[in-house]
């Protein structure tokens, strides 16, 4: 974790903000003119409380993100540095493609679960060989696997397809998660609905947004609506596009647990 | 093939403005206003041959077409309605998601050549997962192979991965037609040429320029590249963002023997 200059970010200085305006503190900026540089054992309680609080909001934020970086020209290095960056800020996991599961697993060695996709980006291979790449993964040393739905049987209404899928990729995941890519940039919102009944009547842990790799990413509308329409059993995931502090906290208020993305990490870098 | 109206189109347009800037024939509109509206036995011979000559080149453009539909949202509708067409009109295959492959080729029923895409269109899956897609479309039914390279390898310089992983699929292909795709947008020149160099030592049948999933598709410079530096048993496949007659021509003239579009057939229908 880094020093908490590090994480002076959109959240903090806002709630800071909220905080001066109530009367309860003053801002770092007017303590800093009213007293000169903040020495440790000078900072006001309050102010010191918030600061640890808004630690721990990020620490959360950190928490819930699956640190990703699925673009097809990434390579061994791009992956490695991945893994070191999601180690030292505690990101749920990595989220890479399939062909780096076995060196991401072997370098990462149990000190950072590996996430890979399945069937991603279109959604549109066999059953057959979503289910042998979900196998393969896991072997590979998969602990977590996102797979795409085949978009184009739920918009032509075949349902029963979908649910089959799921359910035979949540067989092959065994223990592991499973988390259905819906991809709702290319639903309309009845089938955004069916698509949270029939992954809630898979069996899969959670339900994703997007790929990252469509028209567009997560929306806090659908975050809203799967919030509404999943099981009490579905977690949800939101992915693609998430460039601030503040729209993460805002997605995990909506209901999202996990968060896709790979700028929430490069803004705690900075 | 619909009749020779329907296909007064950009080359033929361009063409008897030639011949007639050379003196030649007349245009259709200058003979229209010379002698009213022409009947098929008015027409002038030089005019007549110059349409015959026309719709051959229009027959032998989507004779190399492989009328293509890869996007996520497609149903069977959509596919049936795209192997009618290719069907009318003459084209090479339907290049259609794997998903897709055993429905399509019992449609068909041996009228049309079925192709699917592998590794699509990230291809950065693992080599076992191509390879097991592979044989599973074989089995359903397909009779030509698009596989995306890892392109991430490539562009580290692991060229023995890629070129491996080409062979891989090349004997899970057999006797069927392989294509490999090199995402031409995302490669610098020299990645490029290293790309064709490993293509042709693979055994692949043919290099393709694009998957249309990515920031560019098709570019006469690419195939005049590829042209260059592929092996004399190396066909070129130029594919995304084909969209006339005139630019398919272009594309063909420059060494490419296959076209990856759904445009040329939908221009021809109108």
């Amino acid at each position: 974790m880094p020093g908490s200059n590090s994480l002076y970010l959109a959240p903090i200085v806002k709630r800071s903000r909220q905080a001066s305006d109530q009367g309860l503190v003053m801002s770092r900026e007017a303590w800093e003119r009213a007293n000169g540089e903040i020495r440790p054992n000078q900072i006001h309680t309050n102010v010191e409380r918030i600061i640890m609080e808004d630690e721990m909001d990020v620490k959360k934020i950190l928490a819930a993100c699956d640190h990703t970086l699925l673009r097809q020209e990434a390579g061994w290095e791009d992956i490695r540095e991945l893994i070191d960056e999601a180690i030292e800020f505690g990101t749920a996991s990595v989220c890479i493609p399939p062909a780096y599961v076995r060196p991401a697993a072997e370098y990462a060695g149990g000190r950072m679960r590996i996430c890979t996709v399945i069937g991603f980006p279109n959604g549109n291979m066999t059953t057959a060989t979503k289910v042998f790449e979900t196998k393969d993964a896991i072997e590979n040393g998969a602990d977590e696997i996102d797979m795409v739905i085949n978009i184009g049987r739920l918009k032509s209404g075949d349902g029963d397809y979908v649910l089959d899928e799921i359910r035979q990729a949540k067989e092959a995941c065994g223990e592991h998660v499973l988390k259905v890519i819906i991809e709702a940039c290319l639903l309309t919102e009845s089938e955004k609905i069916l698509a949270c009944g029939i992954v809630t009547e898979s069996g899969a842990e959670f339900i994703k947004t997007s790929t990252g790799f469509s028209t567009g990413g997560a929306t806090f509308e659908d975050v809203e609506l799967m919030a509404k329409h999943v099981g009490p059993g579905v977690r949800i995931k939101a992915a693609g596009g998430i460039a601030t502090l503040e729209d993460a906290e805002r997605f995990m208020e909506l209901g999202a647990s996990r968060l896709g993305t790979s700028r929430i990490v490069k803004l705690c870098k900075k």
